[in-house]
């Protein structure tokens, strides 16, 4: 039987790259017959390795205000909302703790969609517990023994070790996608090349010799 | 009697994205019936108002790493020879020089294709003028006259006066596509949007009302 090809998918909450990938990737990867792998991150601490205290889009303005205006022609093309949040980047800690806490429990895609819907069509604060516990809520979740446990030390602890194998991977900015060999691939715009290289890389280790 | 829209292509000879658009934009074109407006220019001074003195490329060296390894993919992908230069990015001083003088005299796309070529593909140093007169020489333009001509203080100026244009319209990395009604595009991802823009953008013009 034919193993299913698998693509790890990591994503920081704040990036507005990553909500175009989050919002699409699923339909991508079930056409190509890929399994994701979630992958929830803080982009912050690898920036700030780099020398960065903030994103490069505020850190550098003409590339800013570039990028706000690529994210509403690439919003229009993949038919998705899009309104910039009043403050960039928001704080995506909360969200992402939930997030990593839903891997192994199957939620964490419809948590992040909702998340990533709250922040870039809704308008919402992501940093806010009452916008995540009602996004919780709404997916039927038990919100605040979630919450909780997703601020204990354990689940914290998961995150700071995923932010240090994604600087560790090379990973320098989200969205970043990994095929199971290690190839890397970044940005919304390499998202089919990824799928696509998940698919080639599996069908070759089937071959024998 | 309809007009073709019209697309301005601003390069920069160092840079390796910028090799990739400009080996396929001709064709790109051609079939979009978009007219390209050839705008070679130096990356140097507008990276040095954002604080860098060399490609963020060498300065954060993880990205650096992953856009040798995406360009030997994009390359592979786009039927195109690709090899690392020995040192990057190359002085493409001259050759901007050179290409600006061709742009009023119609050689320039054959020229910049050439220049690319010699870099990325045969790894020669094109901050060499043997190496920017043989590939005259090989267009059958005369190489001597053209060099004191790309050199002389009108042409340098002429140079210099792009760059400021390039900041003044936001421009921040290469290649960079504008449309007639100053619509921005950035990077070789999106010269098929370029090109899309361009031609919806034309065909409003037209409509009355």
């Amino acid at each position: 039987m034919q193993r299913q090809p698998i693509l790890e998918f990591w994503y920081e909450f704040a990036s507005t790259y990553s909500y175009l990938a989050a919002m699409r990737i699923e339909a991508q990867a079930k056409q190509a017959g890929v399994q994701l792998l979630w992958r929830p991150f803080l982009l912050g601490p690898i920036f700030k390795a780099q020398g960065w205290d903030t994103s490069p889009f505020n850190l550098y303005p003409a590339k800013g205000r570039y990028m706000w205006r690529d994210m509403e022609r690439e919003a229009v093309r993949f038919g998705l909302p899009f309104y910039r949040p009043k403050t960039f980047p928001q704080n995506g800690l909360l969200a992402a703790r939930v997030a990593l806490l839903g891997t192994d429990r199957g939620w964490t895609p419809a948590f992040t969609k909702a998340v990533y819907t709250a922040q870039f069509a809704e308008c919402r604060d992501i940093a806010d517990p009452q916008a995540i516990a009602g996004i919780l809520t709404g997916l039927g979740i038990e919100a605040e023994a979630v919450l909780a446990e997703a601020q204990g030390e354990a689940n914290k602890t998961r995150l700071r070790r995923m932010g240090d194998e994604a600087q560790s991977r090379g990973l320098f900015g989200a969205p970043t996608f990994f095929a199971e060999d290690g190839e890397m691939f970044w940005g919304n715009d390499r998202l089919e090349q990824a799928l696509d290289w998940a698919v080639t890389q599996a069908r070759r280790a089937e071959w024998p010799g």
